[in-house]
């Protein structure tokens, strides 16, 4: 392979100093999961970003799943899990190994591996400083009860914009506390998206396995707007398994979130690479009025591929 | 019991006020720990005193141990525990479920009480922020080897510090991590010794299950000097089970902070008695030079009944 | 009289801590009159009063009357008086003597109890910084000609703002400035009212020599709201000699003063009882909307004994 | 008399401008006493100098005196008055007496003078935010007792600073408080001197009825060092009324004021004229080191007429 | 030439201090061109005028012209002037010289004598900092062309703004830039006036070689308002030479400039006697509504001689 | 040529963000001359990086020289030249001419340009503010006097640094004044030094028209130290014309410069990529304890190729 050239070389610079710019001082929330949190060298890739990101002056706030993890405790623990739906029923015993994995074990993982390569991240859960209030998507005894599993009532982003203004990074688990104080299982997509509308964010960023969000044609879409995406679902090619978190990034757009973007976690350096390139790994989505401005702010930028 | 009258409410608050201004913007360190842990009505009233010294401009950091539950957990996971002269083997399974117990589950209730009664109370371990980096006690392999049994090599207040300045009140799981990244079990005691002194704290407060520290007569002993103190170690009159916790207050006495208080965790609001009367609740430890100042401050504060 | 036992002390400290925490920051208009500025108890009872508020963070502004004190200096001086319609007409050289008696004389006396103990007060008068500008509430000459008695134009609170802010507390002599350079004698009551308006103080307390506002059963009223009031003036329960002070209140009220107490001064710390105790020491008033604010915004609080 | 010429308006600008210019944001205490202090002309003037002073941007602080004042009222109120050594004996209804001509209506004519003049004094006495701690000259009963005069132990200049700052005039009426609380007489002279050090003044100004310090032949001096005016002293040429005067000078030099000024205080705009003229009128004093600054500090600018 | 006597001094500065302390802090911006940018004394003068101005708190801004300067340079450089009624065709060798005499020589002369004088002048064109943005009045080609002659589209006033708030003093060429970059010359007297309304100026001074605006009987006018300068033209007592400078006058006061001074250029000390002198020397614009505010503004200032 | 592979543009981007980082906020002066200031693309890459820097929170400061153009306009202007030891003899008329040219013509160009590009320059000369002050290298009529070309006495950098701080980009022309006000011709690599020093700037890169520094086997060097370049000196390896540049090189990094770099102008964009990869276009000089600080500060950094 060769070494790029000294003006290949100055080119990438040129293309990304500008979006560096840009993002200065803006909070980019980046929903972490999937392959990404797995394997070892995504992981230090990831964490590696996440850092620099901070240290060129830009605000990143990572929320983190936990499935398999939760799986394997639940299991050590002989706790037997029930499924209604799909969803998995969640009992207090079950919530209260789901918080020890999430906010006990994988949140300080993810804190550590950045903290090892310079950054300062702090891990919190939803209720610490009443980040997430929820409450339980159906009460006990009613139909459709699957136990302490919740939807968000309400977000206060004072604690995580402290800690961004300090200049630590935040590392949030999943969970949120009721009004009466019992602790919640949310959505880690979820959670990331309102989040992102709380923190008036610049950017949602959703690590997923798959390469974006593709066309009829299966091939890779680099830029959607809010109605595209719509007609997409409508038509039918945004296939099942991706229709929730389409629809994650459409409440994000309407709440205020100016780009959220699918990308592909299982490249090395997938956040830097989105934020900082042209290309991109993934796709992007804006509100409809939204999607020249990438385009013209950055005069001679190359189009996306499939754009 | 015959209600305190006018005057008698009137000389309450004429004693407390002092008090109040005095603390104002004052950051006190609490050990939470014992009975006060496991008793609903104190929990409920230890919470409450908290939430209300941030409420009136005093600065409450909480530093909590864990070891019952941990116990529990460990047994329901089935790993067996190992002892060598009193203390834990602490090997990478055990070391998982110290933190997932710490820092998953007894940090969230604290901070969910804390946040009930109206308090910003956030979670965190002494891996966030790089708050406590530690070493082990004994090498792998050397002799000695416990296991993830950590001393503390360095407190970085800053976060904890940050926490404050924005009214939340921090909860710290004395869980710290080493320059590799590794997770090490911190006395609790400790860590909130070593960490009044880095905040320069204006009190230390330990929760014990006893009276305080009594004399050779067996009599409550309300304030020591600690020239005193190392003399009642000297003497035997401080028996065993306490000397590590005198140890532990000479410390942070050595290393600034000015006053360390042995108190009874078991009396409904020890800390708001502790702090706000001229009686107490435990014993008082100060530096040689400073023991007269509370006296003097307060004109007409009676002296403590065993001063 | 027995000595409150911890858990009482523990209670009258978790019943006071809110109103200290709510009040902190807030100015606290009082007027100071009557017995608790003759009795030796109550003056220094009083000072104590205002310089323990000072010190948890509360701004007290002290306005205070002077009566007794003119008449002995002007019979010293054998300036006779003349009163048309209960009025004293105060010429030239009786105004001389009644600004030497409350500013030169009386002002001083408060300034120094505070600072004796440990406030910094400041004595100024309505002439300084331009606080009180007035005029003649008859023009010379012309009916009810009385002399340099003054109505208030207006308030320039900026003075005492600053004075506040610097922690100092303005102990301040009802004497205002004509346009015209001429001093003139204001009521005190009112300049405490227009004042607590200007200042946009959280509470305006009026120290008297009754119990409080009664009913017309002869019981002392806890709370009372604007149109509770206006009725009990109404219906001739409120007696010709309390009928200036309850209008005052309700000025005050008016002009955005949250809430105003008719208070006991004969009461040793009444200012302290009323402040930081459920139950109080006289009348609280409040605009129709505020009442229920007080009850709700602490749980558990027990009600006044006659609301 | 001619009217001055545009070139001759020019001039007089140009060299007043730089001592604007350097007085700017600077403290000049004012000693105001004697015939500027009773005749209407005079007192108008020196009203209006300090209100320009403060609204070119200059921090005047005025500090005065009041003996006719003081003898008319004692006579009034047939309070009988015993000299020893030629300082009045004062005991508590002399001092009472004093203090309220001093703070109760000398002081407060001043303030609404410069009121009227678009300034805005505040009228306060050595009492008011502990500024003038003092402690009598000699113990009662012992040799030397004259009653309630005291000496100057120390100068707490906060409040003067604080008015100063927020563009507040304060002017000082010379009483200040014992340690006791003890209201007591302090010579004007030397508070002003004080206050000038406590406040590193740019200047004193003391109006006296001379037209400043004259040399053996009877001719005004323009500037004095401290050495030079020291000889003045040991040759006998100034003559023992102006010693205290000169001695209060030499000390304010010392405690680092920076020059100190004995004006004529009969020349209507005294202030003015000494502080923007480069001829003055009076005699400046200064350290040592300092004379020659004010000649080369503005290049061109005519000598002093004795200079 | 009889030496002002003391009081007349008073006087002058009695005057000039009220004026110094209503533009204090304020934006004076001066057209600088005709005598007082060729004569020796004139120039020193001005300098002086200005550099006291900063001084003493005034952000003096200097906009100057270039005329007999550029002429000589282009003669030297044997470049030929083409004329079109009366403009000059300024085509881009011209336009070079026309930059480098301006920007290049002129202003850097002026910043020296100012700088000389204890001044701290920056010289910049319309250039630096995007200041003026402008177009050619007439496209190349069409009719009216007459080369590089601009009107000015915009001007962005915060590097001038920044420049006063560090207290140094901008000297500026008339000079602007197209968008495209193109260096044209603008008129110095509209570049003054636009710059002053984009500062929100206090004052807009024109030096010229006039005494100032005459009446139907050849008097200078002291003031002037809108309306009457507009009906001055009307009836053709306006000569031609004068309208575009009164046009310019009009369009600043239209602007927000509150007033705009047409001054004599060839009085020594010309800025400095227009601004802290009642009678001024030339005619002083203002909106109709604002005329009555200088004459009320300092009671007792005597009126403009042709007033 | 092929384009970087994803990875590879992840590892040029990884290896620029520390540096982006490490140089945020941070001032570099920048000696601009030779080739880049003359060729069109070469001109345009310049003014990109410099925007780019500035635009990535980077404060650069351009320092620019100008021989050609000036050559041209005094043969323009037929004025001769005559040369003393390989200097020109800079007369009155010649200065004007270089300052003419510098400061009217060759400055401006540079900030249009830069302008252009959506940076804020600001052209300024080293009069302006009293940036440089200088005094002639000979006396007139001395031995070795050669007019006005000037030595730097001084350096008042609060010019520059006020402009930077309001995001401005400071252009330099070289010309100092004399403390009698006269225009000096100031050798542009020692300016863009002395004012490195007096910024406390980061780095001083000299674009050249050479690689680089080069070894004794012609070999350019990457990395040097201060001994190693005085060695390579005293070796006779730097030749005659290096050698006033490198010891303008060491001078700056003597008055506490972090790092000079002398870079190969001829490169496009050769800026960018000295600052912001490993490898860089030039030779880096520093102080001897600095050097190992880059290769440490970026684990995993490639060495220099010359390194």
């Amino acid at each position: 392979m060769a070494d790029p050239t000294l003006i290949e070389r100055a080119e990438i610079l040129l293309e990304a100093l500008p979006y560096i710019r840009r993002f200065a001082g803006k909070t980019i929330v980046i929903k972490y999961g999937g392959h990404a949190m797995t394997d070892d060298l995504l992981k230090r890739a990831f964490a590696e970003d996440v850092a620099l990101l901070k240290a060129v002056g830009i605000n990143p706030v990572v929320v983190h799943g936990g499935g398999p993890q939760i799986d394997r405790m639940l299991s050590d623990l002989r706790i037997p899990s029930e499924f209604r739906r799909g969803l998995r029923v969640t009992d207090a015993a079950t919530m209260r190994v789901v918080e020890m994995v999430l906010a006990g074990q994988i949140n300080g993982e993810i804190v550590t591996m950045i903290n090892q390569l310079g950054g300062r991240a702090v891990g919190i859960s939803g209720k610490d400083g009443n980040l997430i209030v929820a409450r339980r998507v159906a009460e006990p005894g009613t139909e459709g009860d699957i136990g302490r599993v919740g939807e968000i009532l309400g977000i206060d982003p004072e604690l995580v914009a402290s800690l961004e203004q300090r200049d630590f990074i935040p590392v949030i688990a999943p969970v949120g506390a009721s009004a009466a104080g019992e602790s919640l299982n949310i959505n880690a997509d979820t959670a990331a998206g309102r989040l992102a509308e709380a923190l008036r964010a610049e950017k949602l960023l959703l690590l997923t396995d798959v390469a974006g969000i593709k066309d009829d044609k299966g091939e890779l879409i680099a830029t959607l707007t809010v109605s595209e995406a719509e007609g997409l679902i409508a038509s039918g090619v945004v296939t099942a398994g991706m229709i929730p978190k389409v629809e994650c990034c459409l409440q994000a757009l309407h709440g205020g979130v100016r780009k959220v973007h699918v990308i592909d976690g299982r490249v090395r350096h997938a956040v830097l690479l989105e934020l900082f390139t042209d290309q991109g790994v993934g796709t992007e989505l804006a509100r409809d009025a939204v999607r020249p401005a990438r385009r013209t702010a950055k005069p001679g930028g190359r189009a996306r591929s499939g754009g």
